[in-house]
């Protein structure tokens, strides 16, 4: 058993963590011991080890948020989880390792035959992407909603959730080469961001009304989309990938009533009712396995890899998420 | 008779505006000829001289947005206002001058005995002050307040306001000299802005609970008045005295929940039903006719002097309004 533990935090993200065997503690009551099948490597999680995330966990850790697996053994009182059932890790639990130990009662059973690597990405960037689509503005099919970063994960997932609710996206990228994935998701209309982005985005949507902005990427993009948006919309910054802080004009502010909100998961997380979440994560685990939701994969790695995939997750000009199989395809 | 008119905009406003005679036009029915007593130089007006406005009138136009007058004369069918009636002007209604013609139903009767002067500056700016307290965040007496360029003429009504409501002020200033007046109207706490104004208000304040946040500055003062408002909290913006876009760290609007939002007193106006604009002033004047509502005034200049008080309120650092007496004191 292994698994990819850090020490400290610090700049390089993958100058600091390493692959190293550990041995998994007797199960107590109501445990499970778990072999995880694949788990992603989010911008969070390198947040996460270079500090910049709005909570860490005390040192050493295990990196990764999130992941699925398959139990690998039953401790005393776990009537509901057999050997063999796939099942979501518990959100924090320090994915990236070979194997995990977690209570029965925070793993949720997956359906059989779908791919785990997809899966394993199911509890961090879908449930932002759809939140980040109905908890800030009330939009009816039919509706526009305007995002950057549009070939990011998040904006992969929104397109497709959108779509799902009839609702029409207009997305925005930084190259011209990332068009094209986001057009493969079904994206209705993509441009490439630049200071006419408010003009071009009210001739190719021949001026509609567009009341929701979804921002991660900061700095002067923010206020690009603040121009986009119609009076009295509303942005959501859900990341930073510029590493700038979000400008807004008072003129769009003031002028054109223009609103900036932030969307932190873990924050919907903790105020959610248990329901509400077992209500999101069903429609979003159904979407997946049935193959209407997915996310574009650049590449595997082993956990002796840990590094190379750190490095490889580091890049900002990806074609797809990073996700490790800690026991191999 | 006289009026102040431009005929083009341009960066410096002094330059383009003067003081030039003009015959008022026969009355019509139901209209009223008002002598001006008196009518503030506002940062609005300003940017309307500069064409940085969000609504902008027609070329060539009369300077000044509000003011106070007397009735000079009254035209056929007005039963309401007798001649020597003091009257709030309407807004927008080019009152830098000696003298305007104006529709009866549009001038709303004062009380004798009261000030000009102050009486002058009720629509813009005390509005705006009492809507910032009470159209964003639901705040019970006691609870904290924080505002930057506190001590402007919007800073110091709403130091007022807040004391007449229970609530209490962070005042925030950008230079030591500016301390005083804050004190003097009343605001609890005062300090100099500075990176590190969000410790020292938790440190002044005791932590407490702090909801709002007023911003007129915008640039990194946005931010910064984002680290000292308590997760959740609300900044609103109504100015820019710095020139510079608001910016707001990633960090404060997703990990801590901090929403910027905008003010636009117009916008106000136009949604606001009759019944509680009426409210609105009345509330204003009776604080204002009794002395419990005021703004400190530096200097009064006549309207031959037109160019020499635009000048003065263009100027960063003035100790209280400009204030045209077109009629002389």
């Amino acid at each position: 058993m292994k698994q990819a533990r850090y020490g400290r935090r610090g700049p390089v993200p993958q100058e600091l963590i390493e692959a190293v065997p550990f041995e998994a503690p007797p199960l107590a009551a109501g445990q499970v011991l778990v072999e995880v099948l694949a788990a992603p490597i989010n911008p969070s999680d390198l947040l996460t080890l270079t500090g910049d995330y709005g909570i860490l966990p005390p040192l050493p850790a295990v990196g990764g948020n999130e992941g699925v697996g398959r139990v690998a053994q039953v401790g005393r009182d776990v009537a509901d989880l057999a050997v063999g059932q796939t099942v979501l890790l518990p959100i924090g639990s320090g994915t990236w390792a070979t194997h995990l130990v977690a209570d029965a009662r925070a793993l949720m059973p997956l359906p059989d035959g779908a791919d785990p690597k997809q899966l394993s990405m199911l509890t961090v960037n879908p449930p932002t992407a759809r939140l980040l689509l109905s908890e800030f503005v009330d939009l009816e099919p039919g509706a526009w909603v305007i995002q950057n970063a549009a070939n990011s994960a998040v904006g992969g997932y929104l397109v497709q959730l959108a779509k799902a609710r009839g609702l029409h996206t207009v997305n925005v990228v930084r190259r011209q080469s990332a068009l094209a994935s986001v057009l493969a998701f079904g994206g209705d209309l993509t441009l490439v961001d630049g200071d006419d982005l408010a003009a071009r985005v009210r001739e190719i949507t021949d001026g509609a009304t567009i009341a929701l902005g979804i921002d991660a990427v900061g700095g002067p993009a923010t206020e690009r989309l603040a121009q986009a948006l119609s009076p009295g919309g509303t942005i959501v910054t859900y990341g930073a990938m510029s590493g700038e802080p979000c400008t807004v004009s008072p003129a769009s502010l003031i002028f054109r009533g223009i609103s900036l909100r932030g969307f932190w998961l873990a924050q919907w997380f903790k105020t959610a009712s248990p329901q509400t979440r077992a209500a999101l994560f069903g429609e979003l685990v159904t979407l997946i396995a049935t193959d209407r939701l997915h996310a574009q994969i650049q590449a595997t790695y082993g956990i002796d890899q840990i590094r190379e995939a750190v490095a490889a997750a580091s890049m900002g000009e990806r074609s797809g998420k990073i996700v490790l199989l800690p026991n191999g395809e």
